[in-house]
């Protein structure tokens, strides 16, 4: 991940600058360092500011290049002494307020109210086929040969690539989408995630500053939901099909070649390997990691990780022959 | 509840004009009395008729203020002496024919064809911000500072307030929007519930002439459908948050505070209380009755009550150490 | 099932032109035969070719009309002596390739660019009632005092017969409606559905060559995605009522007087009898049979065949009396 293709990003900004605005109190640290950029653990560079608030990310906090981290107490000797960590109690507040001071725009969709209808958006050089009532927002590119529906909204930030087709009644915004893609009627992608730190007057909205990046040969059924990331992106892998009805949360990560049928749900920043194979309406809880070629039966609740090559089924999910086991018993 | 605000009530009848009209045959009861309205066992006043059909209402029954009730013979005996009863077989075939009689226009969502487009529809100093192709139709008020997406329909009776945001390809009819309610691209909200008695050869339909009521401070993601009351009213609470996908069916109340995660359903007239959180994909049966600060964990299939404080987990949903106990088995 | 509706036919073909064509390699039949259709092994005739791919399918197999049959050597035997094979190794692969040749653009769901506003497209006296924004294709038929919903798509083939209603942002396509059928907002029915050859590279896609039947009276809920037939078609019986988010595979067949709750979802080719009630989020897996009046709860995961007049629930779903057992110890 390099710049933020999407979102406009305010800085570079000193340690100094950060926590004045943000109203963060910590003083053993150098305020005088100047940070470029937030990203996750795993695409910080050493100019960037990340978080590390769960110990699941343990393996990605020893080896972060990052240069800054917010952290706490318990967690902030997993970090290498290269990175200088920022001490505070609720570590996603703190970064959410970080985030919205390099990208102030990133936590409302606002409407684009300047769309413009296709034929005055595309220049017919491009050899984009649209149909009626299609609306253009800025920052949008599309191939040559890709077909657009009726109807079908593509807001802003959307890259698509050649020879794809896009259905009717669909809303594309902040999605990088490759060639030989398909996305069928009724999706909506690329809107931010339900990520936000509950209060009890009024939820505090994180910024999502991700996107949604579909590879390759994907193939995206009618009416599904995929939301953007966060801080990191929402990504599908190359010839990954998609059945109808299906919902990604925001970071959720998914291989090569997956078969994903009608209305699973996988929670956010859940991680699936290639060539896994999901049967319909099971449903993946959040940061859970599913390996390779691992085939999760149909209406299955999983709630821990998967190893490769392995056969699930239940809710809780358990290895197929434990699963049938039990129905003997 | 006061005075209905979208449907027109042709009322008020006597009884002996309802028991005509609907061919009641139910002698012990004077026909002279008049009737103002139908309303919901708790939200009738002495000049409203009401129903009671279902041994789970007895609580509210006891308490009702309605001057006439349509149950039978083996519930009678919970309504006060202060309500006329009328016996019959049938009490929603019964109910839905007097509800016809005051509401003709409540069974069915007709098209309304002379809706407007939102720049005819809606005068310039209400500051409200319109993308394209928004059509508007009867009885519709929208709040200042409100934004409303492209191809978005305010069919007939909706109020919206200030301050919120309304997604693209929307669809609303029939709600009552409070302040700074953020309702994400592709919901329908508002249209009928799915009530009727059956019938071999069709289906007959019960009229809803209550509305969605959604408080302040909400947001309610891509892809929602919540259907409107059939006597009362579906109604969410101030700062609760839905995901993705999710269903509610009619006469469904949630309380304050509570965050329901993507492709959650919930069947008709359950009750939520405040400050609960109900992870993906889970399911609440109908009727049914949650309690404060509950925790329902994702793919859950709720079927009977949970009181406060509980946390509960599986299919059926039980006390959490319960599923955990099970797991160790 | 007559001549196929929507789909034009490009044959008859010999199987000379066919294996030649389709590269098929298998030398013991007569090349001569003549083909004039490609169907299911239930509505073939002795001038069609069908295929038999599941032992599942033994009895349709023994009762088959059809002159030849794509099989592999272990289900031949149960072909009669009338009906010629064509022994291969991958059976729907082959398939695909016959019927891409008799219907060359049945994979793809190809933009209709030539789609044409309602008032347009529909002559004054047909009496049909269209809101705003209405789109209309080729080979669209709209019975007498129908109301089609505004921003909605008949895109091409469909037949919609009298006394319907079709709600706002619906997507219609290769159907055929009868008479006084409701389909609400925001439904997509007739795409393709989820079938395809997997393949590392790229998935290789079968062709839909059949459509979405909905019988007189059912009602469609808020959402729906019924995808269409690929040989045979998704069939849905008289006064047949679904909820919202409801979503069938292709070539489900479901009987008369059907109540199927929200979020529902039914895996392709399974068959559910009449008078079959669904609980909301109950999911059936595919090629799966269902008798009459059985009735499913909520939330059930169904993997087996059930017999008429059973009560199920559960994951996997088992009698009730069972699943109470189950709980109590």
């Amino acid at each position: 991940m390099l710049k933020n293709p999407f979102f406009l990003n305010k800085g570079p900004f000193t340690l100094k600058k950060i926590f004045n605005e943000c109203q963060i109190i910590f003083k053993t640290i150098d305020k005088k360092i100047v940070i470029e950029d937030v990203k996750d653990l795993k695409n910080s560079t050493n100019n960037d500011l990340t978080f590390f608030h769960s110990i699941r990310y343990k393996d990605l906090a020893i080896n972060t290049k990052a240069k800054v981290c917010v952290t706490n107490n318990k967690l902030k000797k997993y970090l290498p002494d290269s990175c200088e960590k920022i001490i505070v109690d609720n570590i996603l507040f703190t970064l959410a307020k970080i985030t919205m001071l390099f990208y102030p725009n990133s936590t409302t969709d606002n409407l684009n109210l300047n769309l413009k209808f296709s034929d005055k958006a595309i220049p017919q050089k491009d050899k984009v086929i649209c149909g009626k009532n299609v609306l253009i927002g800025v920052n949008v590119k599309i191939g040559i040969n890709t077909f657009i529906g009726h109807n079908t909204i593509l807001e802003d930030n959307v890259i698509v690539g050649d020879n794809c087709s896009i259905g009717s009644n669909v809303i594309l915004r902040n999605c990088l989408i490759e060639n030989n893609v398909h996305i069928l009627d009724g999706c909506i992608i690329g809107k931010k995630g339900f990520g936000f730190i509950p209060d009890k007057v009024k939820n505090f909205r994180y910024p999502h500053i991700g996107y949604v990046h579909i590879k390759n040969n994907c193939e995206i059924g009618a009416g599904c939901t995929f939301d953007r990331g966060s801080l990191s992106n929402t990504i599908i892998g190359k010839n990954t099909f998609f059945d109808n009805q299906v919902h990604l949360a925001h970071n959720v990560e998914i291989g090569n070649n997956c078969i994903i049928a009608g209305q699973v749900g996988i929670a956010g920043s859940s991680i699936i390997g290639d060539n896994v194979m999901i049967g319909g309406q099971a449903g993946i809880s959040g940061h859970l990691k599913i390996g390779n070629n691992v085939q999760i039966g149909g209406g299955s609740g999983v709630i821990k990780d998967i190893p490769d090559n392995c056969k699930v089924m239940g809710y809780p999910a358990t290895e197929i022959r434990n699963f049938i086991k039990e129905l003997r018993n």
